[in-house]
């Protein structure tokens, strides 16, 4: 009986895979370079070409797998399966990504956006697997997001659900690429906190990270977390103000879904409890008084293999 | 074999009862004055009374019914059957109300919060009943909401979800009793819309609610939209308002839940076009341009019946 699957998660600069078996556990990950010369036709080649070195690697058969579970950047059809276009990767437009890498691996495959699969691959094998309803948040470029309900990611009717990086944390706040003002990716993704510090500093404002915009001619949010944490006041300001922000999502979080945990995951949550602990604090403080904080807000285990762990985790799903 | 199912909705003032069928026909519904003199036996014995008539009015035995659907207001705990408190009867505090009704009734119960139960009253009878996924925001004294998700109410693991009168709609913003600042519920119930009016007016701004709010000492949502037909150019003001702030909540669902459906209902919405219409201007302005807006915003159908039909839908879920 067929008691794995594959995982593969669909980057800009890598290809990621992984074997999950039928008791979650999850194994052999590794990754490789994203053809951005023949797009789509290499990506997939390569897709197909690491799919069977998941195999080879731990000797097993084709009929040995469920299925492959396909990870990627959005927006996507995902029950059509096809990629509609991808940030990065200027070819991919409309292409039946699900379909091309079945018939490349003569396996059933399925896709999904890369933050729903990196939600399951937490709720399956990281930070989320005592179990529970459950939101992931990635900060990164932008902010990402995965909501899992009893146990399944949560779509949305026209499968654009799960945004969340688009709530208004702001009524007529900062304006977004996507055409609103005030989203909370624009407070507290990792770029957007950079962008805003180095805005600070041109228009004026005395800090230590006046050096580094000079030599660099931009910031990224580590550079804002080291001055932070060497005193640095704007840099305290700005940090502070991203965790302000991830506090307001994670209270209107509890007061839609009131999941057990909110997980924090991407980029800049390699800041860890510098980040981890300003977002608590903010929360404790903004939540109501009728009860106690029962959600917890946590930082992902699994780290960059949640979305492809979680991209065979769709397939068990879908599969079984 | 049982086809039908009960439903009794307990309010402050009356206790409404209805009947459900198998093909989710909702009749003969009828209410009763809520005793407040005897809390709860009195309001227990009534409840039953009121089930025996729905009984005997419909012709049936207890054999042809599958069971009591109780709906409420919070808080409440919702698996246990136990109502914590109720707002307008001092003595409810820890009772076992489903099971107190079952054992009257000689039937299976079941207790749900009524704003939940209203949302899948709507789902399964009224505006929804064509399917997809679902939000019901109850504009009232404040504002309550119901999530119904595939099919299913959305209770969140510590059964304290679906509070979407509590998203902060404005960081910093008016305070709430909830603790919280900024909440939906300070700037879009009939309430708060109607308090912010008369704040205004006290603090000396012009409008025609001034002799209203001389001759009554208050204000009410009609008062409001009355005076912003008439031309009143605060009352114009305070109810653009509501809409607004409704319509950043509208947007926040869509980025969330992605529905195919966002419903109004509660007092308000006796407003009609009048609220929707700038509710759903609002939201087109506001909402994002990766898309066209695909949820749509209406109002309920059922009106003040939705939630004790939706207590008999909520029967038939847990019961079959």
């Amino acid at each position: 009986m067929a008691r794995h699957c594959i995982g593969i998660d669909l980057g800009g600069t890598f290809i990621k895979f992984c074997l999950l078996d039928a008791d979650r556990r999850a194994g052999g990950v590794f990754q490789l370079p994203t053809p951005t010369d023949r797009v789509p036709d290499g990506v997939i080649e390569r897709m197909v070409e690491g799919g069977r070195r998941v195999l080879a690697e731990a000797g097993l058969k084709a009929a040995d797998v469920l299925g492959v579970g396909i990870g990627a950047p959005g927006p996507l059809g995902i029950s059509a399966g096809v990629v509609r276009d991808m940030p990065n990767l200027p070819g991919f437009r409309n292409v039946p990504l699900r379909d091309r890498v079945a018939a490349g691996l003569g396996l059933r495959a399925v896709l999904e956006n890369d933050a729903n699969a990196a939600a399951l691959g937490e709720y399956l094998c990281g930070v989320g697997r005592s179990g529970g309803d459950m939101v992931l948040l990635t900060l990164g470029t932008g902010v990402g997001s995965g909501i899992i309900i009893n146990g399944k990611i949560l779509h949305g009717v026209h499968e654009m659900g799960a945004e969340l990086g688009h709530v208004i944390v702001e009524p007529g706040g900062e304006s977004c690429g996507c055409g609103q003002r005030g989203c909370l990716e624009r407070y507290a993704s990792a770029t957007y906190l950079a962008q805003y510090a180095a805005r600070q500093v041109r228009q004026g404002r005395k800090s230590s990270l006046e050096g580094i915009l000079k030599a660099k001619d931009a910031l990224n949010a580590r550079d804002v977390n080291e001055a932070r944490k060497a005193g640095d006041a704007l840099a305290a300001e700005v940090w502070d103000r991203a965790a302000y922000y991830l506090a307001i999502a994670c209270v209107d979080i509890c007061r839609a879904f009131d999941p057990e945990r909110i997980v924090l995951a991407g980029g800049m949550t390699q800041a860890g409890e510098d980040l981890l602990r300003p977002v608590q604090e903010h929360f404790r403080r903004l939540h109501w008084s009728i009860t106690e904080p029962m959600t917890r807000i946590v930082i992902s285990e699994l780290g960059n293999d949640a979305g492809v762990i979680g991209a065979a985790g769709v397939a068990w799903q879908a599969l079984t």
